[in-house]
């Protein structure tokens, strides 16, 4: 109809830039937010890279995702967070989470590999200042770990948020590298005696150890329950 | 007796440095080269930072290691790879190894945590052009997926080798953080009734899948049976 706007769909991918495009296996690189979304989601901890002094500097963290923004914490005097709040514009930084599911044993040394997920975020790091912004990032850091958490301890109060610094950091230049499949040998080393094929990684939880301190007649959460 | 020297042992522990001492929780950082390794020796990718353009990458990336050096081996094409070939006297990199051990769930969102074992390794990356090193590292590369798989499996041929570049970097600036142990909240919050505890992460592998092609007669290695 005429004069009628038709809703627009926001995009379901991210934008390629120079740094996002791997120089090899790009037919491995996918800009796919859903899938994006899943790799980080799944993952513990980040490997956050900053530079300090003209030198790289790599820290593993936790770290937490609402929309299309991740929120990285930490304390107040912990180094990459310190600097956070110096810089201006922004902090430059590199947030990368990896998964591993499987090792790849071909005939050929050379075609040994791994099965793998992985997300390499670029962007500029700021510090949160907003008190409301900071609060709902600390919910989103405790759930990225056990969904449903947040809701189930003592927020944080005035003098744990005074000494947490959290840094936000938006998914616009983001990629995922995925390996997944078989074994890729050489047609002529085929016939060769070595044993060749995948070797899947398994990932789960042991029983819940629960504090010796718990106030009488705590119960396991459900939410760990379905872990 | 006058004129025997005593046989002088090797240090068992890194030097610690401004980038290795860390600026909070010092009571987690070790030196021990024997913890170090073993930390190193249990992980399948390392995430490698380096500087480019004035700004961090940080890449999930195979690495092995043979005593105090590390490898990482790649494409001649890709990036760090050709930036260390050019860069003089070597490449800027941090490389971090990290393992999740479990979640810790205390009463209060704050103390929420991860127990862990990082590496950080600080140094200059170098080209390996000695091809007998080359040769070495690349199966420590291998043996460090599958320990004695190099054995078992055909050599890099010439092609190979020259399609692949390594990259040395000895382990000189060196620290491992750990947390380990259970729950850690304020004596104020013990009554909360809020479940608090550890949840481990179990890491293990499920069956290998042999390749569809295997040469008959082909049996699954006793080093995998191990696995």
């Amino acid at each position: 109809m005429q004069g009628t706007k038709e809703p627009t769909s926001p995009p379901t991918a991210y934008t390629p830039s120079d740094r996002t495009v791997p120089t090899r296996s790009p037919d491995r690189a996918s800009y796919d937010k859903e899938l994006v979304h899943a790799v980080l989601d799944e993952a513990y901890v980040c490997h956050l890279g900053f530079v300090r002094d003209g030198a790289p500097v790599v820290l593993p963290t936790l770290f937490g995702r609402i929309g299309e923004t991740l929120y990285v914490h930490g304390s107040t005097g912990s180094r990459p967070l310190r600097m956070t709040g110096q810089a201006d514009p922004g902090l430059p930084v590199c947030l990368t989470v990896t998964h591993v599911d499987a090792l790849i044993l071909a005939r050929s040394a050379f075609h040994h590999s791994i099965n793998y997920r992985s997300v390499v975020v670029h962007g500029l790091a700021y510090d949160v200042t907003d008190p409301e912004e900071k609060r709902v990032a600390l919910d989103a850091l405790v759930d990225h770990v056990v969904p449903g958490r947040s809701a189930d301890s003592r927020p944080a109060n005035k003098k744990e948020l005074a000494a947490t610094a959290v840094i936000r950091l938006d998914l616009n230049e983001v990629s995922a590298k995925l390996r997944t499949g078989g074994v890729n040998d050489e047609p002529e080393d085929l016939a060769l005696p070595h044993w060749a094929g995948v070797v899947p990684l398994r990932k789960g939880y042991d029983a819940p150890v629960g504090d010796p301190g718990l106030a009488p007649g705590t119960e396991l959460p459900d939410y760990l329950g379905s872990l």
